[in-house]
């Protein structure tokens, strides 16, 4: 990056006017309409419509925004002041169609292409898991086939679902089919608790995924977990999709389809932060779903998700970046 | 109705086992498979894909028959003993597609003919407002078109959202012209707040429906009210439509498009309780979305105003039965 | 009442401590361990066993004592500045056994003869309505059978339960059976909804009981339905017992068998203040269970009713008080 | 007004993007920083250091706008096309300082005096009851003293509590001391429960203003006592300010000091629709709290309310306007 | 286990219908009337009474039913595919009797004992952790005295309650008294907190139970502290008793007497899958109470705990099999 | 202490009385007036004017108090039992000014200095933590400069607010400066997530203190950091200051700013057990604010917190005591 930074584009200064006023924009960034000389850009999708379970996370984006406003510019663990290196924005939401999966769809993609194409990297407030087969697409125009990291406490690689080939349990298989992301530079983390079948974890292994299931990961370790995700992404563009069933419920009760068993909120920020220096062209954060998160925690931990991954893109070292 | 009522056909015994004891069917039925041999047929519809705002009425039907055990037998206003005069049972939930409207309209469909076809009054426990559509379909493709009694707080006649024909706004328009329903026979009370535009109404009226907003009903009184509905539905067969969002917010606060400034639930199952004698060959309670229902009055309330529709349908006098 | 009122024995004052603040008890009211030269007496019955269907009411007393804490001291449709008339305090909880009904009822029934040997009216915090069987053995030992003032959504005139003849919904006819209440000076408002059976009502009116259904109270009007409830109770001592269900739901959705289609709160309240001049030789408020009061509106309700009920009891003319 | 309508100033379309998309505004209105050009500005006041009891205020304007986005442009029963009428946007928040009752006083002030000074008419959305004083001093700089058309439970004229001058019990003495409304051009209803004495409404009618009790107004019913509001506010500016406490708790349970015994919302919308003529140049609604309003029907209430007074004002005639 | 599996005996197809659609039975199993035929039996003992802080774990049943339907086919920790090896079914509820405890527990043994008497293993969904007496005395008559392997915060190994000898605080005790254990093969885990006094220890290992308080299993780590459980069970018929207060209340906050500083759920889990290979032929559930579960994430967990237990049993090798 | 300790001074017998019966004092401890003779006072201190975010902490002594009668006497993990080794009460509240910070905190330092100078060790119950400036005044006005062991997921160092001085965001800072504390004897555990700058760690360490944020802290281990807490606190007087946002939301979700990361309970719980023989001369738990706490699992680890500083107190060698 090499253009100065917009003094615009941070957040509005927490010590100056209370962080409960004001329109909640993500971070209370300003509102634009277009990703021109933004570098980090805020997108909701309000898209619920592939959920196949609990719904409601067409208001993720919202509850996101409203928990945002507690975060402090400076990521302590990452040692990264985020907006003194990048600029940033929220673009508000893409118009989705409820109830009309490939309309939606449609419009997604195009709406991800055009902040990809003014060189920002978007991070996407979901929605439901089914909407990283859009944002892929969108990815993939602009990028070709990326590498795909995917915390998570299901494959997402089942054919079909009552027949049907698009829902939040079939995008993986999707998105390896139309080649939008690369199986040999992706792997996904998390996978526990009951499933159909063996097949579940098996058939994503032959997809060519590298899967580290939950059990797995806790007898490595973070460190080692750490790098054998840095060496299976590599140097090449990734994408992030944070599904935040991957945390436990206790920590992440609002949200689609809760699998008991997962990590704690602490443990996935420590390996967002063991994922430094990988070169993420896009992320998401997916599946929170307010009406069952009474307390709030649940976006509130999806808006520190995002605060890790807008670390990790803005604390790349210059030569490295993005554009 | 001449065939003798089966014991069987009546919900388990509160004096005997607690009504918290038992696996949940409405109002502790049996749980059949299939209609034959039962005059009132419970039935859950778990669809909403329809949804236009707030979403989750597919666990609508659980959450109405979690709260349905609180019942008993007799419907006191009405002096009608249901189960005495009918047999009932619970046929659980139609096998919807999430995410799929035209998919899950055809097995609705298909699902209520069934139930129809062996001369059994389904009681639908819905789901969104979009399933009114392939109900009617069952209901037109046995009965012909039928008179409409909606109780709403909107008049759903849309004519399409975000540029797609189907979703729970639309479907009373749909239904005119699918010839489904008479709109000479029908009449939707309950109309309010704010509209789009006074087109709203004027369109519902152009289309021949008569419109009772609720400011007229108020104006009318409970007796005028009901007296204008029995003379609009008159003798032929009817559907009941009740969208609980008819009821103010503070009685029914777990629906999708809540509208300030309803009825009380007293007054609504007054209101039902006028419509004794009319014939009812179907009859919904949609809208219920327990995620937002944390007392669960909502689903209480939906659970009384399907035992109103069950008295009203066994109450009738032998000769102007159903069948 | 010709004793001078101890100037210690009213709440403390809101405008010079915040109602937040300290230890709670009704209305901030000192807590006493004997009700020996006090008037009005505040006694919990956290005791729950009796319940046959939501639980908990034994959370009851400590909810009703946190809402109360909003209570001033004048009563301002009955006119009645209740403190400056009658000393009052909180005597805390009878020490029920949880999970014995025999036991618990001759707790309780020991601890309210104490408060009536005192010469104080004790104005009880349920617990379940079965407690108005030990409450009532109490007041009968001290008055003889008394009227009794019911507003409740059920007559509690089951014979038993499950073969059992001890719970919430067969206390009345116990009372009658042991002649603690005066049938003939005794009446029940708010019974609505479904039944079992007609004898539901019909067995409490052969019992000797009046009974007023909601259906009636609502034609018959307010002032009407007052007139007939003091020509009932008439001029001997009476208890009001007060379910918290005889309210709808939407006002008081935190209690054990809720009863779709009941009166708001004023109505409720303005029916109170119809019994002015009634000689009321102890009252109870029942049935509140705050784990099912998630905005705490039905403790509050609640807290309201006992502070009507504390006006009528203060406000009775010196000549016809009852010492 | 005679300036032409800037087509902007109207709220985002839900018939071509869904309600649950983009930025929480009012409405969707248009986010701007600046009165200049608006007719209508919706202004948040998120400041609760006044609160006697519960607080939390200070969510109410994220709230109430969240639940804004159900809206639509046409209020139904006054007939009124707002946004053809008069263009409108959302102000955002005045920047209070939590915790600082004299700063924060100072700042709404002068946020209100610059939204008035464009000549707009404000909606505030509190916020505690105590930022009536700091309004009335920017509306008064304006327009002289004016007329007070207050919907609340209390009266808000005690003199101090805890030893202090400001906070939300004592807002309209500190008003009439400091000559910012006129009292006899003022009216109090709603008010009723318990008081400290009778001098609680004694004192506010000694202050000049009309008082009408909660159980005078339904004495009057709806018709007279909108003619009793009509002839008091008479032809001059006034200030319309609805305390949500003066809705029953079971209607608007998220709120500070809710006081059981209150009108349905429906009564409370229909007495707005009686104030149809008068000439509001500013109004609030005030006390919402989030954190008590577990299904969001409170603030779906305050934002209803807010739309009628929107139709209100651009509802007159054009020869009576404010400008 | 020589008999082929009945292909009816397994949950309903996720993948052709919805989770969220039909009657809730466990994991949509079948729902049976008896045991013939079946190798696990799912039966609900909605009994509270037994329970001395918070109550309302009559609902446990179905809210642990309701949660469950997430639970897919294939244990994947244990690596167990349940039910291509096990028949299974929901047989519904114990009809209790609420309010009294010795009539409940003998209907509860009656109904466990016929259950055992087909050759099935009971997964008993609690019902307050006094069931575990009648739970006991039913498993006893048809093994002997068994091993207990309790997780569990408390010991509940107290005399008497207020006098009385049967509540949830007191019912390992009386099993050991009546001979239905062997304390030589029993072990408690999860003690922790406050006590009354060191003796609730000491005491209960007094009566020959090993006690693993929290801090010295955490000191262990897992796998010794499951060679621990594994030695001290031995190979002989045990029962598995799971009081949901064993896990951290961040995890399981739904339950009567929570306990802080317990291990997190899938500590909880790793432990169930370090008893692979003992010999259950009972287990239970025990302290969900829906009331304190807004999040639903206690009867997550609680399914969660029932689906290992079913693994646990269906896992064995065929040759140490129950029958 | 050589005096006898008063039988009184110890909670409710709760194999007498239920726990759930009574008055709420802090594990039912005897409600006095004043400290005289009493060793452990607890004291509420309902004031939340210094809030920077969420507000509400002014219920916290009143949701702390309700959820302590779960806690028995004896502390297990640290083998103390409390109240054999001091007498203890419950004094109420200190009547603080809501809205008013300084007239408050004139008032606390009041409230608390009577109860120091009485010999006694305060267990405050917060409040926001801004009360810990008028806190350490008390207690340095008694003890001189103390030692400050404060858990916290904030320095709460900044130097002002919005412009203003006192708030819960810069209350250490102002206690430094009025050298109520002594730094080289103070530390802070637990910062992390998001900062305003690097300055926030900074300026707390350049003002003296030792703070060991929560990555640092696991990567010690509790032992070493145990150890590192000792040598800082070394031998004289101190001050436990516990902000409940130091758990993690999943543990503490009601709380005012929450930050995600943090330790589970029991991890605190063992921290506090690490600090076993400090003389500590008051203690508090601050910032529990109920009405985000729907399954009060945070009231319940504050009263926990509590128990394990009042078994701190009381559990130093005699030779080493307070007095």
């Amino acid at each position: 990056m090499d253009h100065p930074i917009n003094p615009r584009l941070r957040p509005a200064d927490a010590l100056r006017t209370p962080r409960f006023s004001g329109v909640r924009t993500f971070m209370r960034l300003p509102h634009l309409e277009s990703a021109r000389g933004v570098d980090l850009a805020i997108v909701g999708v309000p898209f619920d419509t592939g959920a196949s379970f609990r719904v409601g996370a067409r208001f993720g984006p919202a509850a996101i925004r409203a928990a945002s406003v507690l975060l402090k510019p400076y990521a302590f663990e990452q040692g990264v002041d985020i907006f003194s290196r990048r600029g940033a924005a929220d673009l508000g939401d893409v118009a989705v169609v409820p109830g009309y999966i490939e309309e939606s769809f449609g419009r997604i993609t195009e709406g991800l292409s055009a902040v990809l194409n003014e060189g920002a990297v978007p991070f996407v407030l979901g929605g439901d898991h089914s909407i990283l087969l859009p944002e892929l697409r969108a990815v993939a125009r602009r990028h070709g086939p990326v590498g795909l990291l995917q915390f998570d406490s299901h494959t997402d690689t089942w054919d079909e679902f009552f027949g049907q080939k698009y829902n939040h349990g079939t995008v993986v298989r999707r998105a390896i089919e139309e080649e939008l992301i690369r199986p040999d530079r992706s792997i996904q983390v998390g996978i526990r608790g009951s499933l159909y079948a063996p097949a579940d974890v098996d058939d994503a292994r032959a997809l060519g995924l590298d899967v580290a299931p939950m059990m797995d990961a806790r007898r490595l370790g973070l460190p080692a977990l750490g790098r054998r995700i840095r060496d299976r992404l590599s140097d090449g563009p990734a994408f992030l999709s944070f599904d935040i069933d991957f945390i436990d419920p206790a920590y992440a009760p609002g949200t689609g389809t809760p699998q008991v068993g997962g990590p704690a909120s602490w443990e996935a920020l420590a390996l967002l932060q063991e994922c430094s220096g990988l070169r993420f062209v896009a992320c998401d954060v997916v599946e929170v779903i307010p009406a069952y998160d009474p307390s709030e925690i649940t976006a509130l931990a999806a808006a520190q998700v995002v605060h890790e991954c807008l670390a990790l893109v803005a604390g790349r070292a210059p030569e490295n970046n993005v554009k």
